[in-house]
């Protein structure tokens, strides 16, 4: 078996992860909204051969959210224009399967697919935050459970939109004046529990077929979403433990849908802060986590659970026990990780600080970063990570410092292979439907 | 008064806008999906000081469309990947207020403004083909006087929208650490006949503070609708008289809205077929007509009738009587140019011919087509043209040989003003109302 080389993926996120990253001396504030900004990361990230950039997203905002959900791209459009400034990084984008009409969604993805000549992955998410459906003419969220239901016939849908067209179905033949084969050109006419979509998509099968499909959430649901359809999962973990577990859960659900479980690539986030000495990169974390207040700390803390007012209470008290009984009912992954603190026994401030600014795995020399890696990936605690920038200038030094190391490890590609994402990732183009059930006819 | 200057669009419409121009010995039948040839066309564009850039759109196909309704870009996507390779023209797209949640449609036109550095703009339109309201789980569509009352209200949501942000509202000063100033962040809840939209958008307000909105349609509804909304109207018109009478209707209606007509830019499409000699223009534009068969030109005159089969008629018959009574239906403008034809007495095959390949007023040598450009200017038929390209290389012929006679007159632009898409039409950008009602309290 070849050396299992690491998946890495680049978090574009504007003025940063944290809620007051953009109060750091060289944080350029307007980065959200800057394309120059957005088009030197993307362009660093692929001189580092990063497999993929990532954008996240959320649907509702109010005058007390973190600045980095604020004010931002919308991910389509974004990556479409950094699809014309780049050549081989996949361009993955989070899109809500709860307010966009899966025709439309359908349609832009094989859109970015066909723009970036195979390069689109959807990050398939279900909106969890109470703000959102109002903003779409909806009382209310759906359950959790049923939002995940939702979720599958989603993603059917669309898969089946994406197969509308065989590959050869354009003829295109100048002299015979045949520009489509109509027999390879197919109309869904899906009729389900959420969804009626009568198709034919209306642009062509795109260079990957079908982009490639992320994940992002670790409830029991999630997980289990992940295991049947992603090809990548975007998860977080505290440490290698807790990693190894989330890993070893996954595949063995994925095998248990008859999956091949090296085609799903575990990517839990990482925020690398890189020092030259151990005790400067500490000290740069420790400077990034002087920024924030513990006012805007409390604030993000209540973003997992529905906006809850966490500055009722007295900060040096324990996590408030209504608010745990509570605590289940929203973004599942996120609210269990405060839980499991408050478990411990830290203190409000304590919890609402440690969250506001993680210090991960991740704070040390390029060589230390490197072994981590290379363990995490050893120890099968992920097959790779998808990288935050929590500080100005970290992408760079990362390119720089720490690519060479794991590339003279032989645990990272030298190079792009050329093609596709899917070829980038080692991933197959699925064939189409139609084509193989022609082809399944032809062999009876 | 300044002399008035032509404002020209082009229309980037992939393999071309006739049914079978895609025959043409010279053209690229990829071009629908080719980010390449769409980015080649964007800059040649610019190169001759282009407006705008125009995308249309439609939402169903089937075997039966015409290719280039078949098979190409969504609009959205391929403009903002248009926008990082393009400096000053502007990206104008459809899209449709029938099946776009209108929270959606608002944040991909600020984000394509932002990342364009304010160059986007809004061609709003009702869906009329049939089959459409069927890929997004609707049972059918709305009537054409109800759809353009959706359209009031939906445009007013997505404006309302564009002003969730005041200019100022970030004031991201890192000393004090306010990012927001919260009194400029405003929720539209938004409570009407047809949405409920509470907001704010996640996205601050643009550089045009709203992308310039256009309209196309040339009925009864849709001439008001533009006169009341629009900064830009694309018709058809078939020659200068019917042009002008349309002109002073539709710059009537826009005084009666209490508008500036001057604000509101009237661009018929054309379709120049420039030659060296006006008899090289001519057999060109013969070229062009052979490519289409009557099978596919009578398929086309089926698009304005719900995909009415015409092909069960004898060609060389009149037009039908009960698909002329039925007409007015669906798309009103499209149908009423046919039915003008038939009362004229020409027969099927005639007026299925003549609508494929649309001969219009432009053919002929650069010099020519200068003179009938400044002529519509000047006797008030438009304000500018949205151009097709009907044959290749038309686009460079046109840039290198007609843009320039149009300069040394006087009538078009040496070059671009630098600043917004509304910069370059003149147009102002709009307040925002929240700052209008601070500013109007201050001073009562």
């Amino acid at each position: 078996m070849t050396q299992r080389q690491l998946k890495l993926g680049f978090i574009l996120h504007g003025v940063g992860p944290g809620w007051d990253d953009w109060r750091h001396p060289d944080a350029q504030v307007d980065a959200s909204t800057s394309l120059s900004f957005y088009k030197r990361q993307a362009q660093t990230a692929e001189r580092g051969k990063f497999d993929y950039l990532f954008v996240a997203d959320s649907v509702s905002i109010n005058a007390r959210s973190s600045p980095h959900y604020l004010n931002r791209f919308e991910p389509l459009t974004i990556l479409s224009a950094l699809a014309a400034v780049t050549e081989h990084i996949g361009l993955v984008g989070t899109a809500t399967v709860s307010y966009t009409e899966p025709f439309n969604l359908a349609r832009q993805f094989a859109s970015l697919d066909h723009i970036s000549g195979g390069r689109a992955g959807w990050n398939v998410v279900t909106s969890w935050l109470e703000g959102s459906a109002a903003n779409f003419g909806k009382e209310e969220h759906l359950a959790h459970d049923v939002r995940y239901r939702l979720a599958e016939e989603y993603l059917e849908v669309v898969k089946g939109l994406w197969d509308s067209w065989e590959d050869d179905a354009l003829v295109r033949d100048k002299e015979t004046g045949q520009f489509l084969d109509p027999d390879k050109l197919h109309e869904l006419n899906h009729k389900g529990a959420f969804l009626s979509v009568k198709g034919p998509l209306n642009i062509s099968r795109s260079p990957q077929g079908q982009p490639v499909i992320f994940q992002a959430g670790s409830s029991e649901d999630g997980r289990s979403y992940a295991a049947k359809h992603a090809e990548a999962i975007f998860t977080h973990q505290n440490d290698l433990e807790e990693a190894k577990l989330f890993y070893a859960d996954v595949k063995a659900r994925a095998r248990g849908f008859g999956r091949d479980p090296e085609q799903l690539f575990i990517v839990p986030g990482a925020r690398p802060v890189i020092g030259s000495t151990e005790a400067e990169a500490e000290a740069k974390h420790q400077e990034l986590a002087s920024l924030v207040t513990l006012e805007n700390a409390l604030r993000a803390l209540g973003r997992s659970f529905n906006d809850h007012n966490f500055s009722q209470y007295d900060p040096d008290g324990p996590f408030p026990q209504e608010v745990a009984a509570e605590g289940l009912k929203s973004n599942q992954s996120g609210s269990a990780r405060v839980l499991e603190l408050a478990r411990q026994g830290l203190p409000l401030r304590e919890i609402a600080l440690r969250l506001a600014t993680p210090r991960g795995q991740f704070v040390g020399t390029p060589e230390q970063i490197a072994d981590r890696f290379q363990n995490w990936l050893e120890e099968r605690g992920s097959d790779g990570f998808n990288l935050f920038e929590p500080l100005p200038g970290q992408l760079d030094l990362f390119v720089d410092q720490v690519v060479p190391i794991l590339q003279k490890r032989g645990i990272y590609k030298q190079d792009y292979p050329g093609g596709t994402f899917r070829d980038t990732l080692g991933l197959p183009k699925p064939e189409n439907r139609h084509t193989l059930a022609r082809s399944r006819r032809s062999a009876a």
